[in-house]
Parts: C-alpha cells; structure tokens; sequence
C-alpha cells in the first residue's frame, strides 16, 4: 500500500476543498442512493456497493463538479456566463447548473457526440457551438467563446473547482456504507478519480482506489506505466464519455494516488451494461458500467494483490444512454 | 375525503400487522429509495416521489409480502414448502423467499409469462410447473400440487401475511418523504394497494390514495362503480402484471380506501416508460410504470378533485421488462 498521506496543497484539491464544495452544493445536487444486488455479488464473490450518479441532476456526477464552479464565481463573474467544452455529461451539467444560478453556459461540442447527451445541453438551455471532434477544434473553439462573451472557462476535470466538486462522491458514499475498502471509479480525464481519491484516501488511508479504463483509449495505464502523461494520438471505444487525456491537475493524483489501473475490452462493458439494466434496474452508459465491468475482468479477480477487496464501492457515474444505442450493443 | 377511520379486524390486514410484517421481513428486504426529477416535477406540475420497488430483491415490490409469508410460516408448515400460481413476479418472489429460508418453492406458470419472469423464477430456484393462461387452469393445477406435496398455498394478493408485506411500502414511503399527500398504486389483484392504503390512512387519514389501471384490464375502475367485484372475460394490456382480478380480502379495501380509479391507454403506459428509462435511468416494467402514466393523464390533470394533490409518492412496483419488449414498444 502506497503513503497515502495527503498535504494540503500537494495536489489541485484537498478533503478541505472538498468538503466546502458539499456544503456549497448539497442543497442543489441529490445525494444519490447506493443499491446492492446479492446476484451481482454472487457472481463477483465480493460484495458490491453501487454509487448511482446516473441518477444525479443532468444524469451523471458532472453536475456536481459544475455546481461547485457555478458557484463558487463572484458576482461580477458569474454575471458574464460560462464557456466549456465536452463530449457531453460536463456540458449539460454546467447548462443545468448555469441555470440555477440564472447566468448563460456557451457550450462547445464535438459533432461526434451522443444525441441524448447534446439533448440534454439544449433541454438545460445551453448554448450549443459545433466544433470538430479533435481536442484541438474544441479548445480553440471555446477559447474564442470566452474572448469575445468574457465568460469563464470552466474545464471539464483540469480545475480545483471541478475535482472539489467530484470529490463529494466519497464523503457520501463512505458514509452510506463505511465498510467499503476499495473504490473503482472511471477514467477519462481524471476529474472524478481525483476528487474521488482524495477524499477517500484522507478519511480513510487504507482505502484502495481503482481506476477502470476501456483498452481503446488506455492513456491513463500507459500513463502510470510510463511514468508521464501519455496521450493517445486516437481512442476506439463505446465508453464515449472516457476519451480524453489526464491533464496536470489530475496527472499528479492518478500518478500517486491510484493504485492500478483496470483495463476492460469495450464487449465487457457492453456486457456489465445489460447486467446493470437486466439486475440494477438501473440504465447506465457504457462508461458508467466500465466499474462492473472491471471487477469481474480476468486481470481483476485474478490479481493476487486484490484479493481482500471484499466491500468495493462502484460508481456508476452516468446514465445517458439512448435506448436504441444500448438494445444495439446488446444484441450483437 | 372519505372516512378514513380503519378499525382493527375490519379489514383483511392492518396497521398492527403491516408493522409487524415490516419488523419480520427488513433485515432481508432492500429499504428501497425514492427519487425525484425536477424535469418530471416541470413536466407534471407537481412534486412526484418515485419509491424504487423496481430495485426490490427479485425485481419487484412482491418479494416484501412472499418475504412476510414464508418467515410467517412455522417449521412444520414450512418444511413441506410452498406453492403458488402467478403471472411472474409473485412467483420470482416466492422462490427468492424460500430459498433464503431453504425450504422448496412450487411455481405454477401461465405459458405466456414473459420470459424474463420466467428466468428468474428459474435463477431462484424455483420449480416451474406450466399451465394454461386461464386463471382456472392456474387455480387447479396449484391446488393439485398442494395436494400431493402438501406445500402450503400462497395467494399472489388474496392473503393477510401478503397484505401486510406490500404495506411496508406505505411505512417507509411516509418516513422517506413525510409531505407526500397522495399515493398512486398500480392495481391488479388489489393486494398491493390495498396494503398501501391501510398503513397510509392509518398513519395520516388525509392522504389520497388513487389506483391507476390499464384500459385493457379496468375490472377495479369497473368494480367500483358497480359497488361489487366485476371479473372480465378477457384482458388486454402491455401490462402483464395487472391483469388478474380483485380477490374477497382486496375488494373491500380497495372499495372503501380507493380514493379512485385513474384508467390509463398502454400508448401512455409505453411513454411513462419511456421517461422512466430516459429521465430516471431506471427500468419499469409496463405495470411498474402505470403510476406516472396515470399522473399525467388528462382524467388525472383535469379532475378538480385532484387538484390539490401536490406532493405525489408513485410506487415504481417493478423492473423485470425484457430489453427487446422495451425497444419493440419504444420505436412503433
């Protein structure tokens, strides 16, 4: 087990930032249920504790993120409005969120992205602005956004704020089920692992934190394999929400703070998806089931230094899915 | 409002028997959650409280009254087992029930259950033994197996320890969301409403409780207006689980506590089912899903009566809908 003692300051956010950011948000954000199943712990022989942020406002955990940013701006700020860019769950959050506080959110999508989720955007009336698909279009194009309205960029997971906001998972779900001794939590750009592990690992040091990746996009294992951010110059995979690379806010945590990283082929996925629906009863995207589909991966259970996790805590940390999406993986 | 003032003996369960059915069956039963949505809540114009019986042990609500039945039960009766006839929930329940106590479950099945019930009557360790769809050939075939096995006889809803389980919902409802000031029950048999209705109006005689029935199978809506039990010929609805018809220990229940009977098309049923999947990311099955059917019904909306019910518990009774019966209904 690695040093888990966290200095304040160390990294981009601390227990004390998180827990400000759940007293800033909690009357906004639902403080979503944890359910179990005793067929899916049968089937693991673990017991499973399920963290459902894909019944969160806006669908997934990002509107807790985006509310502690919302929030934390100033009057004067806030009164310019917000510009970002994402594939999806960080946009209609921060539209969601915007809204609440009565300010304008600009967002910059890629053309790619999933109907519900850019649905969802204009449901929160956000202000959608088409980019390519290339990271580069959309920085760009949200850069330009903010020159020329003043309104704040709020990242989706390289900001204090934002990982603060993550970060408030774990000060709930350790407190609904405080037996839990592992998290395995999603990876993309590291936002939610980073708030997730510092809360965690500061209420609870023996707490062993689990990143779940989709081989298609499996920056953050070669990352930590590597010892440096690595970016990948392409991902392939259905977890749509997973695509992007760690930033510097969040390198550092998963760098020292992550135990492993979990790599899942995208057919498990689509198989722990019609587990979630068939037994959870609960509709989650292919990256909000990669968690169910790490702790039943080969390279997990077989992994000797796992072994006593026995009371794990998943995130399921999105629900926006289309129905004809999920019934055409799931046929295949 | 009618006369809520429930006497003890009067009608088939109570207060004192839903309190003890709660203390016998929550150390196995799933305290389930409530969830709201501000989008449903615009949508409505009311503040919707969804109790979460989809995410029940076996799927559904059911396991709560087999629970209380089969821990009812003492050793003699119980070692020689049980028996029931059951469209599919109760049966997956009852299975799930005995097999926690370790004593065999005899589950006669229509042969046009869905095949997921099915399954998980299977999964639980039930033995299946098929009949014909008529409620008859149902009533018969359960009778004879009673007979040769000497496994005591279930009912589905017809029975006090039944009653007094789903009325748990009510116990839990109330302390999870104390202004909720009307309740909406799917109806069938009548066993879950009317366990409903006796813990609620017992515990707060000003709540409304309104049953929601398909057009299809609307014996309870016809009941109620004729003053006696009405039994139809044929039943046509999306809702396989709605389809039976009031019992002798239901009927006064739903006769003299039933504020109404809200009748709802499956085109409606589909759409609630719709929302459900896309806005509360959870899996109803068609009858689970009635209650918000019938909460944005014109009959619903438009009627003065109701126009003060502000605060709305629907019980998502629940989960068990094949993908494919979900995506089928979906795209017509």
């Amino acid at each position: 087990m690695m040093d888990a003692s966290i200095k304040e300051g160390k990294y981009a956010a601390d227990i004390c930032s998180i827990r400000e950011a759940h007293a800033r948000i909690s009357s906004f954000i639902h403080k979503t249920p944890v359910i179990t199943s005793e067929s899916l712990n049968a089937m693991c022989n673990r017991s499973l504790y399920f963290k459902c942020e894909c019944f969160q406002k806006g669908g997934a955990f990002k509107f807790r993120g985006a509310c502690n940013a919302i929030y934390s701006l100033d009057d004067a700020q806030a009164a310019k409005g917000v510009v970002t860019h994402s594939s999806g769950n960080h946009a209609a959050a921060l539209s969601l969120a915007a809204k609440s506080r009565g300010i304008p959110a600009y967002v910059v999508i890629p053309k790619n992205a999933p109907k519900c989720k850019v649905d969802n955007v204009i449901r929160y009336d956000g202000q959608v602005i088409w980019s390519e698909a290339t990271m580069k279009s959309r920085e760009d194009t949200a850069s330009k956004v903010s020159r020329e309205t003043g309104a704040v960029l709020i990242h989706p997971y390289n900001d204090k704020r934002i990982i603060s906001g993550q970060g408030t998972i774990s000060v709930e779900l350790l407190e609904q089920a405080p037996q839990i001794d592992t998290i395995i939590v999603p990876i993309s750009g590291g936002g939610l692992i980073s708030g997730v592990a510092l809360a965690a690992k500061s209420m609870n040091p023996r707490i062993r934190v689990l990143a779940a990746e989709p081989r298609g996009a499996n920056d953050a294992a070669q990352s930590k394999a590597a010892g440096r951010i690595i970016t990948l110059p392409e991902t392939n995979t259905i977890a749509d929400g997973l695509r992007a690379s760690l930033g510097e806010f969040t390198w550092p945590v998963v760098r020292d703070l992550v135990d492993d990283v979990i790599v899942v082929d995208d057919t498990d996925i689509v198989e722990a998806m019609r587990l979630c629906y068939e037994i959870l009863k609960v509709a989650v995207e292919p990256s909000g089931a990669i968690g169910l589909a790490a702790v039943r991966s080969e390279s997990f259970m077989s992994n000797p230094a796992w072994k006593d996790c026995n009371h794990i805590g998943i995130i399921l940390s999105g629900g926006n899915v289309d129905l004809g999406v999920l019934w055409d993986s799931y046929r295949k």
